[in-house]
């Protein structure tokens, strides 16, 4: 896993970090990979609190291209998050089936606005 | 705007649409862009029941890469949303800012999953 890079905001003081992973996996594990990616972002968001979102998406076109929208409180829960068990059973378990891993940290426009743009996902 | 793409969801049937939509603007245009873009999000979660989510994000390391995660309820609500004020007037207001467009459409993992992933906004 690359260095977790701290967004840097100039609208907001917030120290959030939202990223969209991009995952290539190779074609003969994706079954395999989807039910760790799954189980790992299922529990990263029950268990760590400051875990607020993980979004997995697959490209329709070609289902081995994975997009992970993921949004991060601080790089403290990051940083926690990547020695937590279940991250690193998912990490060590699907070294293997990842092709290519691309880590976009993005800067969210408004903070206020975000908590609105996801307020009917419930 | 590009013809919208149905989802096809072989793990549920839901017709929800899910986007990630990949903006750059020209860097003279950019702040204009910005608030255009702000408005037109804000008032479409807002004022149509359907729009569930629209979450604009910047690359930090290039301001004019701007991504949008779109979540529509159904196509319906996606086509009435392009016919809406709000929308027309971004469109409109925008053609000249916007150097190129790609609407990538994606497949949820689970539409279950996807209310507790997002769970944590509100």
């Amino acid at each position: 896993m690359a260095m977790s890079q701290k967004v840097t905001n100039t609208q907001n003081s917030d120290d959030m970090i939202v990223r969209i992973a991009e995952i290539e996996v190779y074609p003969e594990y994706l079954n395999e990979y989807l039910a760790y990616a799954s189980e790992v972002d299922r529990l990263s968001v029950e268990r760590e609190p400051g875990v607020i979102c993980l979004f997995p998406m697959q490209d329709p076109a070609d289902s081995c291209q994975i997009r992970i929208l993921e949004i991060y409180a601080n790089d403290a829960v990051y940083q926690a998050h990547l020695k937590t068990d279940h991250f690193q059973k998912y990490k060590q378990g699907t070294l293997k089936m990842v092709k290519s891993l691309k880590l976009n940290t993005m800067r969210p426009m408004d903070r206020e606005m975000m908590k609105a743009m996801f307020g009917k996902m419930r």
